[in-house]
């Protein structure tokens, strides 16, 4: 390859193309020297310090917590969403305005409160971990049974350069009446490739990646962390169930534990080695519509951390342009010990 | 629409969802207000304040300086990029590795570098603006003799927010040996639009908001600029070519003065109506690929203003959730004297 050319990597899920500056490329060790903003919200200030029991949808305590009182013992509480992008509504009820489409946000909209201002995912035990994968799928498996919603959509945003506004750790449920394009988007590949192969692309990649190994992460029983052969931006992970399974919220009491165990590492692996970067991670997982036939899809989970600003290009293209090799970023953090 | 609720709007182009969180929703002067990045690059140490003739491609003279050196006439150069995302290379050639695919990044990239390091768009005079506008036009000629090119794109970054690296004000071309995804997503919905209702999409935009009204912002002889129904952010403005045209570099002379005049005042009033936001702002036009018929395509300018961060739930859903109307938007932007 010629000297300075950056290579063009090509998603095998949604055939989109990424690229990959090698001429500007920098040593992992680079991306943790990187200027950082900080949250100025001290514990005294913050909402999500108590348990807030008037948005208290439910709550869950660690093991050796499980007598103590709601207020002192939670460890995770699922709250309402005070300013919710999307509430009640008229259901999939289409409105024309001229030429133009539209409907109400019709919804749910929660957030995942963990106990402790200053301790992430990063520095979660396993159990504190788990207890927060228990979180999500008990309120999937709740809120699936509306049937006004075509997707459910849990998210993570850590540090200000993620858009996160509120310092104190804590995730976000969204239920959706549409299917969002990125979603879409991965859905059509994967069937796609189903249609033409008559297998999972994603049973394919993993079965692939742990032969090569030169893109695993971490590895535990039911679960695999790789950074992608096409990585949109520099250190991006996903993770796997290592068994074919199409809905996030079916996983039993043990794999939340081992996916609980491998998100976990695969943050403290990013908080240790590049020193705390922001970052957003988020569930891929099967619409809800229940005419559709979505057997095809694998969920995972995706963590993509911001190193970067998405400029021009970027936001113009939708091709992004990331800065390290995915090969050069595995191999780093498979290294750091956590 | 009950209180709370967002609206989700259809794209009419790609189809995808957009969401209007009326609940969050801000009055257009609230969005000067937000803290803003300062750039901290001193004109004495700026790399573009002086003709970089090493690098240069070529250069552009106001009328009134015609008869000065290059030295002291240039208002437009055109440079190479020192650290070029795309350089030559073999040109279009997929390689595998394993399971996957990829290719060299082989394309093109170059800067446009306007003359005063503290005056942007928002300042220019038409004259200036059009010939930046100009100097696009002249290397898209260029650049497309080039066989191995498929995409030229043409982008503008403008304030730390933005992604920009360099305060002085400049341009990029990036030529692709691929079409990137977001564009090909709006060849694909003009495309089917065109081929369900024999008539290009934009040019149904056009005219529906030209008689509507509630949308523009900014009209000209030959183009206008309006507040997309379905704006991915806040204040979002696209500028169109009244007349079908699916090729930006076809516009004659007279066109380069209203397209530049148009762009000009765009980004003065985004300038004056909310104190000197970061925006980027990019082309979209017909690829280069010699065997495909665009000719449904309508070239145009989009403008994204910078003022809220995408966080887990753009990034991991496509979904952007813009804080005001794009009818409250168009008012206030049309209502700014420039």
């Amino acid at each position: 390859m010629a000297h300075n050319v950056s290579e063009l990597r090509q998603d095998i899920v949604s055939g989109e193309w990424v690229t990959i500056a090698t001429g500007r490329a920098k040593r992992p060790q680079e991306f943790s020297i990187l200027k950082r903003k900080k949250f100025a919200q001290p514990k005294f200030s913050c909402p999500f310090e108590a348990l807030l029991e008037k948005d208290l949808i439910f709550l869950l305590k660690k093991q050796s917590e499980q007598k103590l009182s709601n207020k002192k013992g939670w460890f995770v509480q699922v709250i309402k969403n005070k300013f919710p992008a999307f509430a009640e509504g008229n259901c999939r009820t289409l409105n024309k305005e001229g030429l133009y489409t539209k409907m109400e946000g019709a919804g749910n909209h929660e957030v995942v409160v963990t106990r402790d201002h200053d301790r992430s995912f990063a520095k979660f035990t396993q159990e504190e971990s788990e207890l927060v994968v228990q979180a999500y799928v008990e309120r999937v498996l709740k809120l699936k049974e509306n049937d006004c919603i075509s997707y459910i959509f849990i998210f993570h945003n850590h540090g200000p350069e993620s858009g996160a506004t509120i310092a104190h750790p804590h995730s976000q449920i969204i239920a959706l009446p549409v299917i969002s394009p990125d979603v879409q988007r991965s859905l059509n590949g994967s069937n796609d490739y189903f249609n033409k192969y008559k297998r999972c692309v994603h049973c394919d990649v993993i079965r692939f990646e742990m032969q090569d190994k030169t893109r695993l992460v971490y590895e535990n029983e039911h679960f695999v962390a790789l950074c992608p052969f096409a990585s949109k931006t520099a250190f991006e992970m996903r993770i796997f169930p290592k068994k074919h399974s199409p809905q996030f919220e079916n996983i039993n009491t043990e794999e939340m534990g081992s996916v609980g165990d491998a998100l976990q590492k695969s943050l403290a692996k990013l908080y240790k080695g590049l020193k705390d970067p922001s970052y957003n991670f988020f569930i891929h997982t099967s619409p809800l519509i229940r005419y559709a036939d979505y057997s095809h899809y694998h969920w995972h989970i995706e963590i993509l951390p911001k190193t970067a600003i998405w400029a021009g290009f970027e936001i113009g293209t939708g091709i992004e342009i990331s800065t390290i090799m995915p090969e050069s970023a595995a191999k780093f953090l498979k290294s750091i010990k956590v």
